[in-house]
């Protein structure tokens, strides 16, 4: 896999979920690259942190914003393992985050074609969206999450 | 103004407002109120921590979930100066607020019928939603600040 490749910064983002994962939080990782360099790296923190808000996206965009000192992100691409919800997807539109890319699609809640798409609204920016690349693992990462949590609700597994 | 009521809890949202004025943010303030109790206050602090995420409603959720210590915030309504944004509407539908109060409408980027009307689309949660208590104060700040900011822009003021 070549360096600065959308698969390699995806392989970083799926870095990012398997940590989630490791400390038992829905499996979601994200990065934010800026001329081919990763800015942010962040995952899913809401039940550590007993925060809604702290998804992936929003820690990366955060942190990425703190690391310019600018608040718009102009010129950053997001990686971002699941498909983002509306939270996440209008704060990359005020982030000014040109583009997007994620792996796996998010039917329940995802924000770009699945639930609703939110590239159909007309904004004061807009970005360009990629989907699919390395959508296998990252859904089966969510899979294996899911099914733990199966298993440590009916007492099969102490955790 | 009886305590307890809608009016005087909008109210400590404007006083949010207004300190987000003073620190030449954009005024818009927010409280999380739970069982007649102010249990976050907030204000819009985008500029001050450069960062797009930290709108008044945002920090808000934010605070009151680490108060209850609980990523939901059941019971728990949330009072605000503008009609949200998509990122901070479903940011309250992530925490399961229970009713949201607003002053006044947003026509750019309301999510609450303005832009669009985040209420019509079907989610796991749903809340309550009551508009319009003290618009015109809230209205009247935003419109200020505004002014203020165009005549720093012709070096009318240095500030």
């Amino acid at each position: 896999m070549s360096l600065f490749s959308s698969r390699y910064f995806m392989s970083q983002a799926l870095k990012e979920a398997e940590r989630a994962y490791a400390e038992d939080e829905v499996p979601v990782g994200a990065i934010v690259v800026k001329n081919k360099r990763i800015i942010a790296r962040a995952h899913n923190q809401v039940e550590r942190l007993k925060d809604p808000t702290a998804h992936a996206e929003i820690l990366a965009v955060t942190q990425a914003a703190s690391y310019l000192g600018n608040k718009w992100l102009k010129g950053c691409c997001l990686y971002v393992t699941i498909e983002p919800c509306l939270m996440c997807a209008y704060a990359m539109i005020l982030a000014r985050i040109e583009g997007l890319f994620f792996a796996a699609s998010d039917e329940k809640t995802g924000a770009f074609g699945s639930k609703l798409d939110i590239t159909k609204i007309k904004f004061n920016h807009s970005l360009k969206v990629k989907k699919g690349i390395m959508a296998a693992e990252a859904s089966s990462l969510m899979k294996r999450f899911f099914e733990k949590k199966r298993k440590q609700k009916k007492g099969l597994l102490w955790v």
